[in-house]
Formats: structure tokens, sequence, C-alpha cells
């Protein structure tokens, strides 16, 4: 490709890139390094390089470069890297002016103000608080919907944030099986007793649960020259380079769970770092959407690491590593006390099983907010009743119900889904690899996980976003997104044995 | 002040500035944290963000403001913000629009690739690797010079872009002050007989060592909520925000002499943290030269560090910490060590006094080379000879000669001389506190820094960039540059005593 026009597009999208690289960088190290007097430094800077690769993004000159390239783009291969980036980069642009920078300014203003609400709302208990910010985050988004041409519906606008292309009544109708199918297998599961999963919390050496973790992350792919694993209070991962991959975790001293959400993270960074390298420093190099990026988290963290297969594999090692605690527990019951299905009140502690209820009750009340069929003031009542319906679970106060999450205090409605969308599609993939590779439990059992990750990275990670998710989807799994492998999947693995 | 071309000329200044921190803290990762496969992709975004800041701050609106707010700047009082931003910046804008794009360009082309030819050159101790390199950097050097007024020494022009308006000439009568007295010093200490140091480097811990650095640091004034100290190769200081200090020092398993290097960095990071609040994020935001800076690196350094008054209250903790490898060291032993003086071939490991002859041969040779009088081929030669003549120090190799330092494969003539303009102007300071406070050593000797460190932070930090480093030093002290204060503190510290 000698057209100089594509490579002036390359170089100003490799500067915005660029730009919103050092951004992750910033974010990255005001969660794991800053001094905390950094912060107001900090705060300013983000939101100049934010501004600074929106303003250079939307300006007029990408826009004629885009106009000039369409014959290029036609005339190449759907597939190839140049048709790609000119239609990828120009749904994102048309996207992004279409908003005037006024509202745009005015959402990050109020997702600020909004978010320091939060949580002292959330300390007290005190909705009121958070309220007001929430209807002026519903005025902004019915704003911003309006910048659009008339959608289907209007959650439709929110949700291609998150999930381009997406449609709300795909999702209503995913999440409407999930529901059928759940509700009762919780109730089966609840029926069937408890089972004791106490001592997951005993007192565990966080310096030799993070030393365990990366020896797990060692077998799946981390590699000292590209990955760093820190802590923090709020798992997150980020990529602020090519080859580059940064995770967090929680290591806590009376808890072993940070494994898994270790693995949850690692599956994020995997997914960055298995992008091609050639698609770096251009809109095309990073994960293609939140759910598909979830279905990979999620992968690494249930499919592998709630597994028995891996399990029998790294048991003995962590009874060996935390022999007092674990001593008079066997594998079965490890895996039983890893795998324990119970209706709880928090989103980011629920099982794999009614975590997804939990997102479904996010996303009606959303649809309802946003089409004005709630109203603000009556969110906290609506949330109770919804726990109550389908996880039977009383909510004692909102601090536990409505204002756990901090994704809509930043304006993030639409976001939600996602996660359940991801769990979805990780079994479509799963199934496919299955069917690929075969049986993968024989490798987990030796503690081999390469044919996994490499099949992975060959057929999904490479593709970075040149596809649509949709597409992306149906390039792995040969079929659009469906919720039968996923439900089938909980059903095999979780539901009551017959006795 | 509602100036609005003055509130905008400040906009434009802090973007500026907000993209010159993220690159500061882009370097400091790099270096601190980074995994090294992000090291291709973290060259592009730094050489982005650097890019960025340049064209935008040489950018045609911001001369245009400049203009127009001449009345502004002669209207107000000369120490006045406003004026102080406009002249200060004026200045700046000048010197950056003087030198063409293209040539900063192949300038930093140039560096980054003699910096690549110089680690393998040192390494095989092969001066001709690096030749050419130097080669092309002299003749770019000319081309900058060109794009100024002719100035009295071609020598000016480079050394004004690390001690700005300083003249080469003062340079030389300060240096010659100092050969004249530290040649025979040096013969007199030698000739006095050897002190043994051999202990300081014995084997300990670094963790411990970082330590009691830590607890040194405290006592300065260093703070969790705003400063941190990592641990890298090189040490140096990076301020990636306002109260966002970064220090990093490199304990070593056998060698004590790191704690030094790290009230160094401290002396350096203190100078940054001390800027008033209300200059962040516009240039006169950080310390105002290398030579003002390395002044108060080498305060906290020596005239502190490595003050009989410090180790007075230190040295029993100390003996504390490292028990067994300093039981049998007394007070006056461990003085007399951290204080010897000895030629020796590497500047970075020199001691007070020599330490100036390193930097007055690379001054003279510099000057030589840019004016042509000496070739580059013949450096190596001009190195040796002149390391006998002032040290009586054999060189037996390019690597441990004319290769030790980066800078000039950096491109960085002219910067050397500020590590001894830094020394003689910490005197000055120095010898004007101690007039004002009195004896500082009976705090000292409790472990008490606050008064210093309170002075100079209301007569020296504070004050940013908004005076020229000559108008600075003048402010502090009252009087211009001069190195009989400094040369007197060497005799009187480091002299042999008559016995």
């Amino acid at each position: 490709m000698t057209e100089p026009k594509f490579d002036r597009l390359r170089e100003r999208l490799a500067e915005v890139t660029d730009l919103s690289k050092a951004a992750t960088l910033l974010f990255w190290d005001q969660r794991v390094m800053m001094p905390p007097g950094g912060s107001a430094a900090r705060a300013e800077a983000l939101s100049t390089l934010s501004t600074l690769a929106q303003e250079r993004f939307v300006a007029a000159d990408i826009g004629r470069l885009l106009e000039d390239l369409r014959g290029i783009e036609e005339g190449s291969e759907y597939e190839s890297f140049e048709s790609s980036l000119i239609r990828v980069t120009r749904r994102d642009y048309e996207k992004a002016t279409r908003v005037p920078p006024d509202l745009v300014g005015e959402m990050s203003k109020a997702a600020a103000l909004a978010l320091s609400a939060w949580g002292p709302a959330k300390e007290e208990s005190n909705f009121e608080a958070l309220r007001p910010h929430l209807e002026t985050h519903l005025e902004l988004k019915h704003r911003y919907v309006e910048c659009f041409d008339p959608p289907d519906e209007t959650y439709d606008v929110l949700l291609d944030n998150y999930e381009p292309d997406m449609k709300t009544a795909e999702v209503r109708e995913i999440f409407e099986q999930l529901k059928q199918q759940l509700v009762p297998l919780v109730q089966e599961i609840g029926e069937a007793g408890e089972v004791d999963d106490s001592f997951l919390r005993q007192s565990f050496d966080p310096e030799s649960q993070r030393e365990f973790a990366l020896a797990i992350l060692g077998r799946f792919g981390y590699t000292d020259d590209e990955w760093r694993l820190d802590q923090t209070s709020h798992p997150f991962q980020a990529t602020p380079g090519y080859a580059d991959i940064r995770l967090t975790s929680n290591f806590r001293p009376n808890d072993l769970t940070s494994l898994f959400a270790t693995m949850h993270e690692f599956g994020h960074g995997l997914y960055e770092r298995g992008v091609d390298s050639t698609l770096a420093r251009t809109p095309l190099g990073s994960g293609v959407s939140l759910g598909l990026h979830e279905s990979q988290s999620r992968t690494w963290e249930n499919l592998v690491g709630r597994s028995r297969s891996f399990w029998r594999f790294f048991y003995p090692r962590l009874q060996e590593s935390f022999s007092d605690q674990l001593r008079s527990v066997d594998e079965e019951q490890f895996y039983r006390a890893i795998n324990r299905v119970h209706p709880s009140l928090i989103r980011i502690d629920a099982d794999e099983v009614t975590y997804n209820m939990h997102i479904i009750l996010r996303f009606e009340l959303e649809q309802e907010l946003i089409e004005g069929r709630l109203a603000v003031k009556d969110l906290p009542a609506a949330w109770n009743e919804r726990m109550a319906a389908y996880l039977d679970v009383e909510v004692p106060n909102d601090a536990q119900g409505v204002l756990q999450d901090m994704h809509w205090a930043g304006g993030g409605f639409g976001y939600f889904p996602t996660y359940s969308l991801g769990n979805v599609i990780s079994l479509q993939i799963w199934e496919r690899v299955n069917e690929e590779l075969g049986d993968l439990d024989q490798g987990f059992e030796r503690g081999e996980f390469d044919s996994l990750r490499e099949w992975l990275q060959e057929h999904l990670y490479v593709l970075g976003r040149k596809f649509t998710p949709q597409e992306t989807i149906e390039r792995v799994t040969g079929s659009r997104i469906d919720a039968k492998p996923y439900v089938r999947y909980l059903r095999e693995k979780l539901a009551p044995q017959p006795a």
C-alpha cells in the first residue's frame, strides 16, 4: 500500500492511538502507583489527553481522508487491513462527529460529579444524594440519543456504545431465555441443600496467593517480559501499549477467591495481547466489544479456572501452598465450594448462575428508566422488588442494593448487559474449540493450556476490531449469538445430580 | 486577572504542560515499571507526545497572544505572575521557533541512533563505533547554532539550553578558579595518605538500605502521600505532576553509597515539590536550570548528607541497622570514609573535590570540539592526556574513559558544566542560609532539617522559573555566581589538617 492518503490516515490515527494509550498509562498509574497527592494534577492531565485525542480524531481532515479513501476501501478485500481500517474508522468517525463537543463535555463533567457523589452516597446508603445526578444523566442521555437517527428503541443507542450493532430486541430475547432457564435452576439448586465454602475464607497470606496466581498464569501464557501483576482494591486490566499488559488483583488476607479475579483479568489481557501486531497504533488494535472481551475473561476464570480438570492439576499444589488451611479439604469439596450457587445481594460476588439475574435486573431497569416508564425516585423500590422476585433475596439497604455499582453514577447506561452477553458468547466459542481440538480436559489435568490459548489467539484475538462483534462471533463460531450452549453448560455443570 | 487573552494563553500552556508531564510519566514508567516488551510502543508514544507538545507550543496563535500581551507584561510588576509568565514564555517561544522542525527531528533521530550505538561501543570499548555519530552531532550543532544571532562564542548557544543566559566566558572564569585551587588540593590530600573506606563495600541487604534511606528522607520531608522511591539501575528523579514526586535509586547488595545517591535525588525532588502551586501547569512550574537544580541535589547529598552533624544523629542508627558490618567502625572512621578524596577514572563515582576536575575536562574538550580545534578522531587521546594532567590518572581503555557517559551520545553538549556550577551555587546558598538561620549543625545533630528545608522552600524553590537563573541566584544570595564559597568549603572540610 503506497497510497499517500492512506498513509496519512494511518499517521493521524497512530497519533490518536498514542494519546489514548498514554491516557491508559496515566489511568493505570493513578490506581496502582501514584502517590495520592498527585490526584488533582492527574485529573487535569487525563482530561487534556482525552480531549486532545477526541479533538484530533473528529478533525475535518480525517473526514476528508475517509471520503477520499472510499475507492481504496471498495477496491480491497473486505477482510484486508486497508478496507477494515477505513470501514471501522468511518463508523467510529461518523458516530463521534454526531455528538457536539459541548454535550461530550457536559456528559463527562456530569459523570465526574456523580462519581464523586456516589462514594459518600453508598457509604451512607443515601440514594437521595445520588438521585439528582442520575436524573441529570438521563436528561443528557436523551440529548445524546437525539444526535442519531431514530432507533428502533431508545436503548439501542446506549447499547451501541458498548456492544456495537447489537439491538436491544436481540439482547431481550437472549435474556428472556436465560431468565426462563435460570430462575428454576436457582430454585432447584437451593432445594438441594447448602454447600460449605467457609474454608475459602480462612487466613491466606496475600503474598503466597499472588505467587500461586502467578504460577497459574505462567502456565496460561503470562511472561515477565510482557506482563505485570499488581495489587489494587478494584481489579482491572490495562494495556498501555502493544505487548505491555498490566493485570491488577486484590489479594486479601482472608479470602482465596481473588485467584479467580486474577484469571478473569488475565483473560482480558490475553485478548489484548493476541491482537495482531500489524493492528497496533490503529483503531483496530484492541478487543472488539465489551461482550467479546468478557467472553474471554469468563473463559479463563470459569470455563478453565473453575473446571474439575484444572483443579485436578492445581489442587494438590494449592494444598501444598496452604497446607494448614486445606489439609482436611479434598479436591471434590474444594471444587464444589468454588462452584457454589447461592443467591446473594452483590453482583460482583455472585456465582456463575445468579450473576446473570443481577444483570437482567439492571438491563430491565435501565430500559424502563430511559423510556420514562420508571422514575429515578422509584428506582430503589423497583430494584428491591425485582431482587425478591428473581433471587428471593431481601435487600436490607440501598448500599447493598441499587447503590452497589459505580456504573450508573459514571453514566454507563447500556454497559451491564455486556457482562451476560459475554457469558453467553464464551460458551459458543468454547463449544467450537472443543469441536476442533477435542478433549481439552486431558491437557488441563497436566497443567497444559497452550492449545486452547493458541486456538483462541489464531481464531479470535488476532482479529482485533477488524470486524463487528457479530461478524466476529460468526467468523469464530459459525453462528449468530445464541444462549443455548451457555444454558446447557450451566445445567450440566451445576444442576443438582439425581440422587 | 480577567484579560481573556491571558486566560487563553494559560489554557494553551496548560495543555502543553500536561502533554509534557504525561511524557514524564511515560519516561518514568519505562524505566521503573514497564515490562520490556512494551519498549517499541513506548518509544512511539513518547515521540508522539513530545512532538505534539512542541507543535502546540510553537503554534502561531501562541506567538500572537504573546505579542498582544506585551501591554499586560509591561503594565504589571516584574515579579508578578502575569509579567513573569508572559516574559518567560516569550523567551522559550522565541528560542523554540528559531529552530526549524526538520532540524529538531534530525537532532532527535541522531540522538536516538547514537544512544543505540553508545551501549555496545562502551561494552566493547570501541570508540570508532561512536565516532561517526559524534561527528554528525557536531555538524547538527553547527546548524543549530546558525539558527541564532551570532554569539560571543559558539559554545554559548549550547550552554544556553541547560543554563539559560549563562555565558561560556563566565563559566570559564569560574572553572579556572576551581582548577587553580583544586589541582593543588588534590595533590595535598594525596600526599597525606590513604583513607580506608573498604567497609562501605561489604554485604548490605538492599531492602534494609532502602528502609534506612526512607528513614533519612522522612526526616528531610518525604511523605508517602506525595512521594515514591523505586529501584532502578540509573537513579533519577521525575515529577509527573504537581505533588507527585518520584525518586529512584539503585540499592546494591555490596555498596552502602546509594544512600547518598538517594539524598541527591531527594534534593531534586524537593526543589520540584517546592515550586509554588500557582505555577503548576505553566512553563514556570519547575526548577529554573540544571545548575540550580544540581545545587539542591548536592546540598542534600553533600552539605547535609556528608556532614559530621548529620552522621552524629544517624550513625548510631546506621550501626544498629547494620551491626555486623559496622560494629568495629567508629563515627570518625565512617565520616572520613564517606568523604574520602581519591582521583579515579569514573565521574559518577568521584568525590566532592575530584568530581569538578572531571567536569572541567569535559567542558574544555566540548569547546575545542565545537570550535574545530579538536577533531573527533583525536578525542580519546586528548581525554587521556588531560586525565593524566588533572588527576594523575592513567586511562586503561575508552570504556572507562571517553565512552563512560551517555551525554555526548545523546547530543548533550553544554550539559556537563551545570554539574560543577551546581556545586558552586550550592555553597553560595548554603552560606546565605547559615547567615540567616545561624548554626544548622545543632538541628542536624538532633535529626532536624525542617528549618533548612523551609528556608530553601521560601527563598528558592517557590520561585520556579519566574526569574532567570542569574536573577534567581541574586535574589536568593544577594550576589552573582561566585566560586569562592565553594572552594573555601572544600578546603575547610577536606584539606589535610596540619599534624
